[in-house]
């Protein structure tokens, strides 16, 4: 058992924060509020928005990073590029190491079901992940500007400290999304899957000013399939859900089955 | 069992070919090349290079789809969004259905073990089968504007006939790498796992005239574990590697593992 005083000398762990919503965003502040407490901060965000942008990373253009503000505990970066490029950069120029941790969001908006493959916060997870960083993503099922975080904060708190205690499995990493409730409403947290589903894909056909069509995407999401341990359930039920995930994609079932093909047709 | 009259009245299947690489790429017109023998080809690709680019959506700028080429049972499409983008577009403005089978590259650079995360290709790929579609990502292991697509084309045509024949397991797509060899020294075709690997990411450091740093991303990827299962391994062996994925990304050992979890910490 460690002595007093050596728990005393023990660094405090190094915390990793970015997310896919920018520095300025809500979402962000309220992540560094629950993390500072909890280990010496460092946060490396895209400058703007870059929702939607999946795991791209910046290959045509070079990145800057610009250093906002450093005091003792805490340093804060933005940078021109992709979640994935923050947390890339964080790594060899701004940390020069892996952190201990990693989380990304506050997000706005879910990140639930088939949601995590677009999603920028849980790209930035999955390079957390892939470094052997035991790494969180939360999102709020609230896309507005000014969405109250208040129970999202009380609760990333409490699985930030679960993480710490007991590290994750080798290679898995946390999908959190949180309703959008009071914390008093909140029913607890739950250990789900990914729920079923796609979006439907829809458009907004304009005419320009020379009579060309141009193309908005929007969408509609439709579950598909059901089950009472999924995300969507879990959420719909007023209940947080943590999906552990993977960023091994091989199905194994259809790869036994597979097997059995000659490809001689 | 059908009469021949009806065998000739069937249609043709609908085949939505894309890419990552844009419009202009030697993978493409690799690809069509095989595609059009096989049913009606409709090409729908990003009118620039679009590598990783991943899963990424285009949601702050209005998308154009334009009009290249259309003669029986051939259109061709360039449009200025992600392989995700043509998809849609493709499935809602272009085709107003969903294709019979969605065949993505031949991208000129492998997306064996983790590179899937970052492909645009394989995103393009993910988008069909969420939708339904039965869908296969190629990928030549050469980077060069001029690699020599013969092999990729004549196994490409074996993967294709063999999945147009069996169909895949629901929420199945397949990723598909090729070794650069010649057709005579490639030794078959592999059903794999996802090699375990990842990019140890690095920069180059570099000053503007002004003093201020930018940055560079480069990269080294690393292989993590082994097995002779994996796509990595089928490879450098020689063998093309077919890996069935899906885009459940839960993990369910852990799911399980989880479950005990009290946040009680």
């Amino acid at each position: 058992m460690l002595s007093k005083s050596s728990l005393v000398m023990q660094e405090k762990p190094l915390i990793l924060v970015t997310n896919d919503d920018g520095i300025n965003a809500p979402g962000l502040r309220a992540l560094i509020m629950v993390a500072r407490p909890l280990g010496n901060v460092v946060v490396v965000s895209p400058d703007k928005p870059q929702s939607g942008t999946s795991h791209a990373v910046t290959m045509h253009h070079p990145l800057r990073l610009n250093l906002i503000r450093e005091e003792a505990g805490f340093a804060e970066y933005s940078c021109n590029g992709t979640p994935s490029d923050c947390v890339k950069l964080a790594y060899k120029i701004v940390l020069k190491r892996r952190p201990d941790l990693l989380i990304s969001g506050i997000n706005h908006g879910s990140n639930a079901s088939i949601n995590i493959i677009y999603s920028g916060t849980m790209a930035a997870v999955f390079e957390g992940a892939m470094a052997g960083v035991p790494s969180i993503g939360f999102s709020l099922l609230q896309y507005r500007e000014d969405a109250d975080f208040s129970a999202s904060g009380i609760y990333a708190d409490r699985i930030i400290r679960e993480v710490m205690h007991r590290g994750l499995p080798e290679g898995i990493c946390l999908n959190v999304n949180i309703p959008d409730l009071p914390a008093t409403e909140i029913k607890g947290i739950r250990i789900c899957r990914q729920a079923g589903g796609t979006w439907i894909e829809d458009f907004d056909v304009r005419e320009d000013p020379k009579g060309e069509n141009y193309y908005w995407l929007k969408g509609v999401f439709a579950r598909i399939g059901d089950g009472d341990d999924t995300d969507e359930h879990a959420l719909e039920h007023h209940y947080i859900s943590v999906v552990p995930v993977n960023f091994d994609f091989t199905d194994y079932p259809a790869m036994e089955e597979m097997k059995r093909w000659d490809f001689s047709f």
